[in-house]
């Protein structure tokens, strides 16, 4: 009988090379747009925020991308990452779901963020940048690409939004141990940062603000410092699909194929990290696997969003792109699950679940947190309040996989550990979280500044 | 050419019996008194503090001891843990030396603590025990039984030391999440406690406190709880020996062997778990490996301490033993190494220095998270202040070998990750932390309360 727990795979099982879904898509690509021309961005203006390298990747149809050596030698700090059968949730569930999932929160920085952030910032060092800018929401991004720049020897100014800031002092000392300097947004260092605080001294920050300060300081430098983005982008969930593909050698060492491949969205990179390459065996080998996105009811992009033109940032700095979107003025309710309060999601993810391809789930917090408890009281592990969004949606399949005896294979993303997100549980223990409805009002609002658009 | 860096095991490699350093120790072994009567403990005054079985493990001189199925199961939900080339650290320090360490900051408590909290919890549920108490001071300990006692189902009690308490609140957090109930030490709770408080209200506690708490609510209980203690005790030590024995087996696959092998020591248990099954081929087998056990300049059990016969807590209610004592009453400065903070020391790791099988270092805290920062900057992973300790003297072992020109193998345990110690980072980075000298006033003060036996 196989009992076994941890799949493991040897350095020599590191992956090679990365996953680019755009050689496959289903359905034909859309414009990325300068907003200020609103006409298709060309690599001079992208230049100006990213090295010519990624920018190439960015556009690029090639199905697979080499991973540079340097780039190897980094991952290999902490990949391959286990593959993991939940047998104690499903002993606890007794449900007759086989349960698995891949643990991204052994890297060092906790999350699946440094596959992107390794990778970037040596190509950003390759082309001779010096420095970085960023944002962070809840500091996952934040550290992790503080580590990346750290082992690159690039400076680092991370913009971190304000409430999270103060709210999780330890995220911000975890980047100033890597050697980064991160500031409370919105700051005195941009015009945009200082034109909020003209109008709101007091404003708790938010992401939209936080990327267009980095955004700013990228652009005022005269080519000294560049920009680096944690989701979204082509190249950034391209990057992070070593996750998928180590995924797929372990289950073949399972002797299993998921039914059913789960991931929490906020921007879209560490679902289509895992997804993407069993969402090529989907498309190439017809393979009948679903896909569950999961998000917040209090941002609820997928589930609740339009899907048209919108900037990736408040400022209206950042590109346009076609994306399911709440607005780029959007402010979301400050749920616990920091990284998924995002206005948009990565265009590839989009079209995918426009398509039909991908199922999505709102879900409010509370219930997220219950499966969160239940997670680390069986697996021991405790995750971060994102990830909690994927468990819950695993816990259901699982619990629905009983009610109809079915056995259903399910695998999820265990996207980042909840060290640095003690206040939430606290909150959740205590009996003083809340659940917030759909801001139906405030998406309103911010719909009503959508670019206007050609395309 | 050799290029790995992480050395894994598979869960079949996963060792089937603990190590018992007693079949093999060179010195003959020193009684373990009653505090009431000094005289020699009897089982049955044990039992009221421990199961049958653990106490025959504390007296036994099997060499190795079957480790049973239910806690293998256990073990595999994050064992074997790697064993790790730090070959980006040996760069940073431009040195001929390897250095590697094995990371038990894997588990889910992020330390090497539950190798004993899951076998302790599995003996206790095996003799009907429902519930255990224990202390913590930094908390390390007390998530690890909160762990494993939600995976055998018993009920705990934390007495946690009140400084601790107030300034780690996500330790608590973590405990509580597993399901345990936590208390600032000292509590009214107990008889002690109660006369603590009396004497001065504002008590920060200590170590020693909160041991007799925990240690008076076992024995109030009439039988009904039983305490868990997470270092010092032979049985503790012996369930560590699978960090040692897992290493062995991957120093076989990096083909080296050690020529000097590190850790930290506040009990001695992180540090003998590493070391007692390479002790076994020195004393059996005359490999000419060397040892350092690293203790925290203001905690100098090894180097300053007396070896002698003392209590292990400071009501004196837990059992005497002949080790390394600053005495019982000692309360230590306020560094960050919580876990460090213990006034004695495993009695066998004492008389293995005693013979000089063992070398001891004492370091201020200062330099450590110097050692901290730059091993969090080479390897990525930020170390806890305790685990930081055994990092510097490997850093100057490695120095130390490079200034000799020689190729040296060291070896130390990264017992655990500082994902709960960022105040303490914090305040290094801030510049505000501070190193203090040896309490020769305060050890001499507490030297006067040792007591008298007739061994």
């Amino acid at each position: 009988m196989n009992t076994k727990t941890r799949y493991l795979l040897d350095e020599s099982d590191l992956p090679k090379f990365w996953y680019n879904i755009n050689a496959d898509m289903p359905v034909p690509p859309t414009p990325v747009l300068n907003p200020q021309t609103k006409e298709p961005v060309t690599p001079e203006f992208l230049n100006v925020l990213f090295p010519m390298e990624l920018i190439q990747q960015e556009v690029s149809t090639e199905r697979y991308i080499e991973i540079p050596e340097e780039v190897r030698e980094v991952y290999k700090l902490w990949r391959p990452t286990p593959l993991i059968r939940a047998r104690r949730l499903e002993q606890a569930l007794d449900t007759p779901a086989h349960i698995y999932f891949k643990n991204e929160g052994t890297s060092a920085a906790g999350s699946h963020k440094p596959n992107t952030a390794v990778a970037q910032a040596y190509y950003n060092k390759k082309e001779g940048v010096k420095a970085l800018t960023t944002e962070t929401g809840a500091g996952q991004w934040g550290s992790a690409l503080s580590l990346a720049c750290n082992f690159f020897d690039l400076d680092l100014e991370v913009y971190m939004v304000k409430i999270s800031y103060n709210q999780k002092p330890y995220r911000r000392v975890m980047m100033e141990a890597y050697g980064a300097q991160a500031f409370a947004s919105p700051t005195d260092r941009t015009n945009f940062g200082r034109s909020i605080l003209a109008e709101d001294p007091d404003s708790p920050g938010s992401l939209g603000i936080a990327i267009s300060e980095a955004v700013e300081t990228a652009v005022m430098s005269n080519g000294k410092k560049k920009y680096s983005l944690g989701s979204v982008l082509n190249h950034v969930l391209m990057h992070q699909t070593v996750v998928g593909e180590e995924t797929l050698k372990q289950m073949d060492l399972a002797g299993e194929y998921p039914d059913v491949v789960i991931g929490c969205v906020g921007g879209g990179s560490n679902y289509s990290g895992l997804a993407y390459p069993f969402m090529r065996q989907r498309l190439l080998e017809d393979r009948r696997t679903r896909f569950v996105a999961v998000e917040p009811t209090a941002t609820p992009t997928l589930t609740k969003g339009l899907y048209a033109f919108d900037y990736g940032d408040a400022a209206k700095m950042a590109p346009i792109v076609k994306m399911f979107t709440l607005g780029h003025r959007f402010v979301p309710p400050p749920i616990h699950a920091g990284g998924l309060r995002y206005h948009g999601m990565a265009p590839s993810l989009c079209a995918l679940y426009e398509a039909g391809y991908i199922e999505a789930v709102a879900l409010h917090q509370l219930p997220t947190f219950e499966a969160a408890i239940l997670f680390a009281r069986s697996e021991g592990i405790i995750p971060a309040p994102e990830t909690a969004h994927a468990i819950r949606v695993a816990i259901d399949e699982a619990l629905d996989a009983k009610e109809k005896g079915e056995k259903r294979v399910i695998l999820f993303n265990f996207s980042g550990h909840g060290h640095f997100d003690m206040t939430a549980y606290q909150a959740y223990l205590g009996g003083e979280l809340v659940d917030y409805e759909y801001p139906a009002e405030a998406v309103k609002e911010a719909m009503k500044y959508l670019p206007e658009v050609a395309f």
